[in-house]
């Protein structure tokens, strides 16, 4: 579904008002089948032959996804990672803002990036007072769980996690790590023949 | 498998020298008969109520993944994201090493972060003669299929990227994206409960 929202987002903003399932399917790589199926999930929506109204598509799939409403996000962690993602603009398009952000180094806190000001991690408690839903952890992996504990307290129920290291949290609260080595250590399984080495 | 190789990895990190599937299975919270069934495939290598010895573990699931020979990496666009991962020391546990990074941006040519000097992107097809198969896009999207139309071109044959726009290469190369932003988006939908928005 998120994959499917990425490839509509992206052919509304060419100028694609009717997305049929091919279309989505050959732009995204997938079988077009799979996307009827699990389009039909959402009634009588498409029209046979023409395809979804873009729009109306983009709305059902934020519905589903919760994105519906616009969510709020802290950062804690304000190194090189931290300041990409505070500069990077591509979470307003999924209705998601970070909104705060935290860093113990002194000299980093009370600037400013991407419009927001980084605070320092003595105060990460006062998320809690903030009604933020998310939470990304750009921290060294040392210090990953501590930081956890400490916003899932403040009420967060979603993580975002660079840390490779494996963190717990409670039930409630869900855990999405990016691990950027396992990642990039997936590639090789797929390299065909053999170069010299 | 990815995942196997991490929890293997950092369980033996931390002394463990024989892994049950049960223990593997708690450290990563899945299912121990999966892991059972999927390390099945390597024949009698664990020992019923022991387990598998860590470190023999490690290199079949390597041999597996094809990690098992050091594999090189070019890095295209040393930004802020560029810059975190060419510092980032996490690669060369999977026996990855990112060995070059391109710029298109003067002022950072010539610069050495984390061990590598930055060359200019013009050079980028010089890639060709360094027996790299793995290349890292970390570009601003707009410049994305360029870059790797010219790594493809140069003998990469698995790419991470970055971008958020669909990628199109060849059907030998392949590709895994990273979206962080629609990582993000992934979350709410397993928000429980309402808050005030």
């Amino acid at each position: 579904m998120p994959l499917y929202l990425r490839g509509t987002l992206e052919l509304a903003s060419q100028g694609v008002d009717s997305i049929s399932s091919q279309r989505l399917a050959d732009y995204l790589g997938l079988n077009p089948w799979l996307i009827r199926k699990d389009f039909s999930y959402f009634g009588d929506l498409g029209k046979r032959g023409v395809g979804y109204d873009s729009q109306t598509l983009v709305c059902r799939i934020k519905k589903v996804l919760r994105l519906d409403v616009t969510r709020s996000a802290v950062l804690v962690g304000v190194g090189r990672l931290g300041s990409a993602l505070l500069e990077y603009g591509g979470f307003s398009r999924y209705g998601l803002q970070i909104v705060a952000a935290f860093d113990r180094d002194r000299t980093r806190v009370g600037g400013t990036i991407g419009g927001v000001r980084v605070e320092h991690v003595d105060g990460l408690g006062t998320v809690k007072t903030r009604s933020i839903d998310l939470g990304i952890i750009a921290v060294p992996q040392e210090s990953a769980q501590e930081v956890v504990n400490t916003i899932v307290q403040a009420g967060v129920r979603g993580i975002l996690s660079f840390s490779p290291r494996h963190i717990v949290t409670p039930r409630r609260v869900k855990v999405i790590s990016i691990d950027i080595a396992m990642d990039l250590a997936r590639l090789p399984y797929y390299l065909s023949g053999n170069r010299k080495q």
